[in-house]
């Protein structure tokens, strides 16, 4: 994928890696590319001669002989710079170095590959207790999570029996699991992409939704900034990839960080103004660093992870993938397919949270499983559906991921509410409906008001009667559009004091006020409102207004051949 | 970029071209390429003898050879079918055919060579007379414009002294041109891309803007369907580009068709949901067509094409893009800059259509042009500015390309509705604001609503006072979202009639009412509005509401401080 964006520059690439025909060198031909190891020293030698800017794509390069180059090819650049990675690939040091500089982290503790050691962290970090290989892990493999101290010899011998260095850390029981790709330019200016939320399973990267749906309001800023600053702390060029945990108690804490495009930014490819690997290509080579915005609403990458030797099953994910729309089907030509190996990925755009999971769902139906049990297989995929692309739920209980967010200020106002429900139902709107009273519940409406934007929630219609603070309210505490129903709740006033406690806001908090009991113009307003940012509404609406004209012609001609002496008035 | 398209799929691709290292041979290594030219009977046997699918990318190819082909290797499939591209690459055959199929065209004839000849045309046709050669035509060559009969010796030597075949059109006084690409399938059904107005200069496409924006909001439909029947008629599957003018009486007209992936179509790479070369591959393999749906609310591109034998000026406008948000630069990787030659594109995407000229602007700023003398150079450059990214106009004028509309029932609404375009400038949104009055002018109103979505326009503040009946009006036609402000025109009813006259809406049509003479608060809705598709804007309504809080915390404290004795209340 550098190679690429790398070839759109018209930017020569010599790519070093085991085989003739590795990923990379499929799709930038050139006579250059080196065939070794990018442990091999004479190798990366031997690539350093041949370019004027020197990067990696894998942590686990030797560092050492970046450290040569830096003497042998002194008008080399290196990025990021040799130390960052010797940092970086021990996550022991990893973690020093960014506990050094006051980054949130876990607890954390230096362990020999001993049982006493082990039996020393468990005392101070408590059970379950993490292990981990300090070095050469990825994708899960070299972790170990210690339930039980009579499973420490069996942890010793996971973690390589003694061969390799351990250490320690505190198990963080998370909530969910956070990315932010940070680019680095040369001079240390840092910009970051969204935060994502990433699922992993069997410790390997699964799932990355873009942008993370929370309902916290300032998580998103938090966890840029915690990423921003970690990355700030490293020498040299490059995209980092940040992985974070979220805690129960809206705590972020570092979990890992890569120097360099990251599983968790492939997204951006389709999704964002600028890759992650135009990005990466652009700080290396000192050029200016590219607009991080997502261009698309919302967007999900899944990983195509072989189960067995065979391709057959990634094959028909593919097929599948091709007839959704939206779909980005990216195979990388890995010679052999293997369990555990990435193969692949597909990227999914979308108009809205809730289409994006309806185009996951066929995906996740069909995933391939390594369990041999047909049975086991259907179960698998099935949780995988309820966790991350449940099928709607029925009309009258709110959608996971609603756009639209239907309140009101008391139970008795349901029944004028309700035709804009039914209304979201016609058009297949995903929306919630819910009490909030700003007068009984003030301190529920404060946070719910605050949060809905960060939940996906891009309209709010709140209905309320008589000395109706509802909308208003609502209005002056989010940035999103507020449509309020005056419902006619008093016989005193007809209505006309829901209408002006909601019309007449003061400048600066605007409500969008329909008439007085009529939720289904309501409703129309909030579709009208959506179909700014999808065209494919704004034909629907059309559609729905010529179909009232339809029915009038046919009133007309009703009063025409019948006459009117016989005409009978439906009532709504 | 069909290579690149097929790399993700795992696609092997041979590509026969002249050279080791033409463009598509670099970006997919494959030992199996094959040097040698399209028309070479022998190297397209050789080709045929290594694939599965044949497919083209330029029409001038050897047909016969592909005729050969088809019974040398009966089991290879080739796409678009031969006699498709036979019938395509003779301009002359391509219209006679699209006229047998009722696909509107311009007049054309057949004619020779020969002064008489020509003279007879233009007596059939008229002046100016356009001369073309009917094949191996493309980017303007082979074009002639006959002004006047004096210049029939020039015509003829310039479109080859008699060696070429020719035929003439009536000269189409065309007001946009437009392009439509089209999918088709192996069974005949058909897609379409959202219409783009293309830009020519010098005869080459210069620029293409997506989607087209028009004052005639049923023009793009009627674009497409003319554009899908015109594929409809062609055997064989691929992607189609058709070309089309506009002439001023909405009538439209096909130019000619691209039997392949088009200069039109490059767009829909970081654009549309699937690009055209993906659909190009899923089309020609059988597989499922991906959607052709925009991604991103606009986008264009820019050619970038040589205008002497340095690279230098097109790596200049290269550099500046990469300064530019949502700008993707592809660069060919073509060996030598030639003169008129396509050294590569930049395309553009944009949360407006305001925006993508701001950040087109810049580009048009540097771009090289041909002419010698830097006066010349900078006017040319001047031009285009004005034409495609005009800069913004002073703040009391409506923007070229408005988000929100502000209209008015009356000149003596303006003082009221003011405020609204001040909040508009303050955050930087591109408006209009123009009278519509709905008893008034009737005949202004229905026009001014029906076309507004396809302007470009996506909120419509109506401010009407009275029996204000110009925003219920104008949300019966159109299907945006409309702000109405009741105007407190009258002094008998101190605008209650205005306001009921607003809210008061039937259910079917929503008109969001703001409080009454509150054009402050309309302005902010519109932005509310806007927000659900532009995050950013979502995060300065935020801000601008902290601000509010921010200046009551200063009146708070001048109370505290001052006492209240002593304060002074400002007036609005």
């Amino acid at each position: 994928m550098l190679a690429s964006a790398a070839s759109l520059l018209n930017i020569q690439t010599v790519i070093l890696d085991v085989g003739e025909d590795a990923p990379a060198k499929q799709v930038f031909s050139s006579s250059q590319h080196i065939d070794g190891s990018f442990k091999d020293q004479q190798k990366i030698a031997e690539l350093a001669s041949r370019v004027d800017v020197l990067t990696v794509e894998i942590e686990h390069v030797d560092v050492d002989a970046l450290d040569a180059v830096k003497k042998s090819h002194p008008n080399v650049e290196i990025h990021p710079a040799p130390e960052t990675i010797r940092i970086i690939q021990d996550k022991f040091l990893q973690k020093e170095h960014l506990g050094k500089h006051s980054t949130p982290l876990g607890e954390f503790m230096s362990v020999d590959s001993a049982p006493e050691s082990i039996k020393h962290a468990t005392e101070k970090l408590g059970l379950p207790l993490m292990l981990k290989s300090r070095t050469q892990a990825y994708d899960g493999r070299g972790n170990f999570l210690l339930h039980s101290l009579s499973d420490v010899d069996k942890a010793i011998a996971a973690l390589g029996s003694g061969s390799r260095p351990l250490y320690a850390e505190k198990f963080l029981p998370f909530t969910k699991e956070l990315a932010v790709m940070v680019v680095r330019s040369v001079s240390g200016e840092v910009a970051s992409y969204p935060v994502v939320e990433t699922v992993h399973k069997d410790n390997i990267c699964h799932l990355v939704f873009a942008p993370l749906r929370t309902a916290d309001a300032g998580l998103c800023r938090r966890a840029e900034e915690i990423a921003r600053n970690a990355v700030r702390t490293f020498e040299g060029a490059g995209v980092f990839g940040v992985e974070m945990f979220l805690l129960e108690d809206g705590t972020i804490t570092i979990n890992e960080i890569a120097p360099r495009p990251h599983n968790s930014g492939h997204y951006t490819i389709e999704a964002c103004e600028t890759s992650q690997y135009s990005n990466h290509l652009r700080s290396i080579l000192s050029l200016p660093i590219g607009s991080t915005s997502l261009k698309v609403p919302a967007s999900v990458m899944l990983n195509l992870i072989g189960v067995s030797d065979s391709m057959d099953p990634i094959k028909d994910v593919c097929r599948k993938a091709l007839e959704i729309p939206g779909a980005a089907v990216h195979l990388y030509g890995k010679k052999d397919c293997r369990k555990g190996r990435k193969m692949g990925h597909i990227t999914l755009v979308a108009p809205s949270d809730a289409e994006l999971r309806d185009r996951l769902r066929p995906l996740l139906q069909i995933l391939p499983t390594s369990s041999s049990s047909l049975d086991e297989q259907e179960k698998g995929r099935q949780k995988e559906v309820t966790l991350y692309a449940p099928v709607q739920p029925s009309p009258t209980h709110s959608h996971p991921q609603p756009l639209i967010s239907i309140i009101m200020g008391s139970d008795s106002d349901l029944p004028t509410m309700l035709p804009a429900s039914q209304i979201l139902t016609r058009f297949s709107i995903p929306y919630e409906l819910t009490i909030v009273s700003a007068h009984r519940t003030p301190a529920r409406l404060y946070p719910f008001a605050q949060n809905a934007a960060a939940r996906g929630v891009k309209v709010i219609i709140a209905g309320a009667g008589g000395a109706a603070h509802l909308p208003g309210m609502v209005a002056a505490i989010t940035g999103l559009p507020v449509v309020g129903v005056p419902v006619r709740s008093s016989t005193a006033l007809d209505g006309v004091d829901s209408l002006y406690s909601i019309v007449q806001m003061p400048r600066g908090i605007p409500v969008a006020t329909v008439a007085i009991n009529n939720s289904t113009n309501a409703a129309l307003l909030a579709i009208r409102i959506l179909s700014t940012s999808d065209p494919r509404l704004l034909t629907r609406m059309e559609d729905y207004m010529k179909e009232m004209e339809r029915e009038v012609s046919t009133k007309i001609e009703r009063i025409e051949s019948g006459g009117w002496g016989n005409y009978e008035v439906k009532k709504h």
